[in-house]
């Protein structure tokens, strides 16, 4: 059967196809700038052999809708048409813990996803959006399926997610540590117990996504017990543009200084800081690498608050669970920087973390251990694909029905 | 020689009078309520056989004076004049990057500590009026030592210092991670060596201030690295009344739904919340421990929120020294709750970590180790004593010049 996964975001759609439960793909790709002047579509993988589309997208609705005509073009389609779509797999950012597992999304389940708006401002609704869209494209029998990224941290316990605030908040607000980053754990999760040859409930793995938003999670039995990220994504590690941790009187005192309005407020701790503001140049790591590389004090200071940032949270980690059986790095900068792999797990022989250095700098190594023989913690290396668990998500969820 | 501590608060005068090199405490007590209608001075030590005496004290000046008219008593003193005391000592709380040791506050120096008031609005005014007091009483030729509390952190490195946002507000605002109870981890570090019978250069320690405001540094070879308290005393730990490390745009958020002015959003992170936020009840740890026992759900929340962002902390801790030797407790709780050391350091074999229950427990043990012998790290207990910090370095300054 094909399932169709969606990711909608407020000007894109991001797009795959797949043929289940054989877990091929038979064509994906990305709309961007939905809305503007000059919308692209980009394919992936041989599906129209990675050529791009200029072509206006006036809204998210024309933009399915064009998806589906491509892939039910009648020369260069791969389905003969949108019925032969069994079912589309959603990723939505944060329901919160309105439900415990990712589900079939009916018109009632609709309306508590609105009700869940504000719990990812950015995110939320243009996920929502997409579920719309493909309620009206497809109809009611294709079931729509939500993959909710928050999901992967719901069993985390109230000593983790409350915060040192009024209770009251959190029954009023529901503000309370989510964490994000869920789809791609869960695929770094199984993807380190295969590398290792043991099974997820037999181990203790801190897992860290890196790139221009960062998290770490804990996850102890397969299931996760604490993450950096919390009721929001600016919680926790230094990103791109994010700042993570602060003293939150620290916030207060610039808010005053500066007289910031609550959008702007919102802009600095979101867009304005991270290794971008520490940098005062580049929001880019691979610019924050290079820089670091040659000696730029500016990247300098930039790499070394982020790795050491992730490093102190590996250390709170192998606290939480009482050790830690493997580390598995993903996302941009965890699969693609062997530089701040290192200086990240640099020192922390207390542990038992013996990098190879060799296997950590070969670049031919897409998935794999890159710790030395004689670690006591796995080291590992992931290319995470979010889609790929979404598509099995929703078949799971489809079959066992 | 006797050297006069003082520590100096809005509406409080806390003073020891020491004869050094002895360490000999000849008198001591405490000015609460400067100002109000109902002052009252109580003193420590068999000085005045711990009486208390109720008089309206005007200002800090007037409590300055009563104090030197006690101690230079002809019936009751225990100095011939005020010409007897050979120094001030006084506890100031941040004087920011400016200086980066213990030094004598003259007429210039002044200058720089006014110029730090808003690196700690409630704790500096105090603290500086104070010295201005003594200045005027003693004169000139009395020499007063500022003693502050967050110069023994003043060598974290950069980043361990810098938050994760615009450079440019270090360098304008002077926004960084200071640290504070630095006094309290000078007592704490010196004492755990003693302790366990090494030097401080030799050691990694974690030292735990827990208390109504509640702190941990990271001490490597007897210097501070890291420490969870930052540009304020805000961050970090879980106090009795404030929130400790929190979401950023989860602030952002409680800001815009209550509308909090400048000044509530600053009493919502300073007084509304920690363990009382958290319970809904209560301020103080001993109620909450009690709750605890009793299987209060609220103080039960507060309890294990509070405990388990201490462990998190001793592990990020040990990352960043790759390793620990010693943990030290001390502060109001740190002493005095079995309870809550236990809480914290339970499943913590992974760091060798294994306290002694017994030891533990025992609350004739003021000061010792109480981990078992078989503990990679050794456990320790401190009676913080400040004050005798303060005494010591002003007597070491004043010999070294």
């Amino acid at each position: 059967m094909y399932i169709l996964t969606i990711n909608s975001g407020s000007t894109s759609i991001k797009f795959k196809l797949y043929e289940m439960p054989a877990e091929r793909v038979a064509a994906g790709g990305r709309i961007e700038n939905i809305g503007f002047e000059k919308s692209v579509i980009r394919y992936v993988t041989d599906f129209l052999n990675e050529k791009s589309d200029n072509i206006k997208i006036k809204n998210h609705r024309a933009g399915l809708d064009y998806i589906i005509k491509k892939l039910a073009d009648t020369k260069t389609g791969v389905i003969k048409d949108k019925k032969d779509i069994s079912a589309i797999g959603h990723r939505i950012v944060n329901v919160g813990d309105r439900v415990s597992s990712h589900r079939i999304i009916d018109e009632k389940f609709l309306d508590v996803l609105r009700d869940c708006m504000d719990l990812a401002p950015l995110h939320n609704p243009p996920n929502l959006m997409g579920v719309e869209v493909c309620f009206e494209v497809f109809g009611k029998n294709t079931p729509n399926i939500g993959i909710f990224d928050n999901i992967f941290h719901i069993n985390i316990p109230s000593k983790a997610f409350l915060y040192g605030i009024n209770y009251n908040y959190y029954e009023k607000y529901r503000i309370r540590k989510y964490g994000f980053h869920g789809i791609a754990y869960t695929y770094m999760v199984e993807k380190c117990a295969e590398l290792i040859g043991k099974k997820p409930d037999e181990l203790k793995i801190i897992a860290l996504m890196l790139g221009g938003g960062s998290s770490a999670a804990a996850v102890k039995n397969g299931v996760s017990i604490d993450t950096s990220m919390g009721f929001t994504p600016a919680e926790g590690l230094i990103m791109s543009t994010r700042c993570g941790d602060i003293d939150p009187a620290a916030l207060s005192y610039i808010l005053n200084r500066e007289g910031f309005t609550p959008g702007e407020l919102d802009d600095f701790i979101n867009k304005k800081s991270g290794v971008l503001g520490l940098s005062g140049k580049y929001s880019d790591f691979l610019n924050i690498e290079t820089g670091y590389l040659e000696n730029d004090p500016d990247c300098t200071r930039a790499f070394e608050c982020y790795c050491y940032r992730v490093k102190k949270y590996i250390g709170a980690y192998a606290a939480a669970m009482n050790g830690v059986d493997a580390i598995i790095f993903g996302g941009g900068v965890g699969e693609n920087s062997p530089i701040i792999r290192e200086a990240i797990l640099s020192d922390m022989d207390y542990l038992g973390v013996m990098m190879d250095k060799n296997l950590n700098d070969d670049r031919s190594i897409k998935e794999g251990i890159i710790s030395s023989k004689d670690s006591r913690v796995a080291i590992c290396v992931a290319k995470v694909d979010e889609e790929l668990i979404m598509a099995r998500e929703t078949h799971s969820l489809l079959t066992e029905k």
